[in-house]
């Protein structure tokens, strides 16, 4: 009870938005706003399979919610607020907690959402169990989707690919070749995604496929590829790279395929017609995202990556499966 | 893999919604209706905390859906859909997985909703551990509040309380002076709610303050007492009981507090004004659930139950915290 109770207070300054109700009542009201629809998305994450019990509390909570804000980015959503569920096995105390919220106050200024309500329970034989089901808005029937490519996009991604799979390398230990800075560099990528919350919602009318990079690249272009059955071909020279990725990949080009296969990215891939190119690229200025054009789509099926000589790149191993 | 793979394949048929979109993307959409407001809530369940590993799947799904389902009755809420968050161990087959989805469907179809998508994740060394967040939608600015109790207002429950702390005793092994078919009756009840979907809504802009007997009914009763500021007075002898719950009472009185005392019972909690009391009858009748009133609301603070002497019934034991 002593835990409920902690929790409780910790969390109830969270509830910002009036539809929370002040955690009052048995559940929140929320509404899209005028000429809008609710996207809805809700991911899990567990101890010991999406973080470590000694990981910073703070940027477990964050990360939670980012990848969340990531998938309404995805779907051009505009993100307003989440529900929060949280399963104790009661090893925690109050200084984990408390740092937990403040991870999640700070997001939550940072992306301007609230906390609507949510769940806490105690589960003494498990491990902390985290869900977060997040709440944005998007003009109804707009919402971007994965299904929409056309024959001859383009395909763009934002930011920098492999980061986030070469980070959790680095954690392990590995890439002991690279200096300080660079595996610090990488391991925050995984720690803590930037979701793309702005420019999301700015593609909406202007891409006409996307989502976020989560399974690692070649799955999710194969995501793309499989949904609106067509073939999505990327240019491997083109990828873009950090200074820290392309300093790992040039001492070991082994690591190709983490680049390729790693996820936990979560930046978006979307495609969009030719004609829009200016376009695109204004509005990721405005929204202060890196945008690159990575590839084209075509009648065919599956996601490709080809080097300059024009073979086809083949991964040495899956992306690892993780469903986002 | 293929613990995921059977999920998805097991879980896709549930996703009836248009909105659900096939699954396929990052996200679901969902609207209101014209002049209505989503209202959104969140319930989690654990193994060894809220079920037991044999107890049939089916019945763990069905009132995993069934609990949120009660808070959207509480607010006033007519249920759309839900996500569904699952964290497997590993230990269950597709036997097991093929009983807890058509659980889900045959509760889809009884009350006319659809998942919207969700998230599976893999976590050995955890218990199963679900979570789940339910929509609904309720005239803008009309949901039903715990905060809203009016001095002189009626106290009303549906259904009858205390059957399912009794079936929980049941289910344990005890009140073996009762007959099986008392134990049955009793311990069905705790295994599969019936949330008042239909009457909930109904009593929008009749009754004043609302929420579901989760907790307890004192329990509750003082939550609505508390969140308004008014006293919540109940007659004992006016609370319904099931016939087995009589018996089980007759023939051990200390079970009492547990009537008053345990929680699970999902039966809606509400008060009205004394004029609306015919309104409140038929519109009951209607929904063909029973309606009895308990009790009074009144100046002054907390919830309290009277013995027909005009004493008050002390608990001898609190109602267990369980959050909904």
């Amino acid at each position: 009870v002593d835990e409920f109770d902690l929790i409780d207070r910790l969390i109830a300054p969270l509830a910002t938005a009036p539809g929370a109700q002040g955690l009052g009542n048995d559940g929140a009201t929320i509404a899209p706003g005028p000429g809008c629809e609710l996207v809805i998305t809700k991911d899990m994450m567990a101890e010991d399979v999406h973080f470590l019990a000694d990981d910073p509390p703070d940027l477990i909570a964050r990360k939670l919610l980012r990848v969340n804000l990531s998938d309404l980015a995805a779907m051009g959503a505009r993100p307003l607020g989440y529900l929060l569920g949280l399963s104790s096995d009661g090893r925690r105390d109050e200084t984990w907690f408390r740092a937990f919220c403040k991870g999640l106050q700070q997001d939550q200024e940072q992306f301007d959402v609230s906390l609507l309500g949510g769940d806490t329970i105690a589960s003494p034989k498990g491990v902390l169990t985290l869900s977060l089901t997040a709440f944005g808005e998007v003009p109804v029937g707009h919402s971007l989707s994965r299904s929409a490519v056309q024959p001859d996009d383009l395909v763009a991604v934002t930011g920098t690919i492999g980061d986030a799979a070469l980070g959790l390398r680095a954690i392990r230990g590995e890439l002991a070749e690279l200096d300080e800075s660079k595996r610090m560099f990488l391991s925050d990528r995984y720690r803590l995604p930037q979701p793309r919350t702005v420019l999301g919602p700015a593609l909406v009318g202007l891409a006409h496929a996307a989502l976020d990079v989560s399974d690692g690249l070649i799955a999710d272009a194969g995501h793309l590829a499989s949904r609106s059955r067509l073939a999505v071909n990327l240019d491997w020279t083109r990828i873009p790279l950090s200074d820290a990725g392309r300093t790992a990949l040039n001492r070991d080009s082994g690591l190709k395929s983490v680049v390729l296969g790693g996820g936990d990215d979560y930046e978006l891939l979307f495609t969009f017609a030719p004609a829009n190119l200016d376009q695109v690229e204004a509005v990721a200025f405005e929204c202060g995202v890196t945008v690159t054009v990575i590839g084209t789509c075509a009648i065919g099926a599956g996601a490709h990556v080809f080097a300059p000589d024009g073979q086809e790149i083949g991964l040495q191993e899956d992306g690892w499966r993780h469903k986002s």
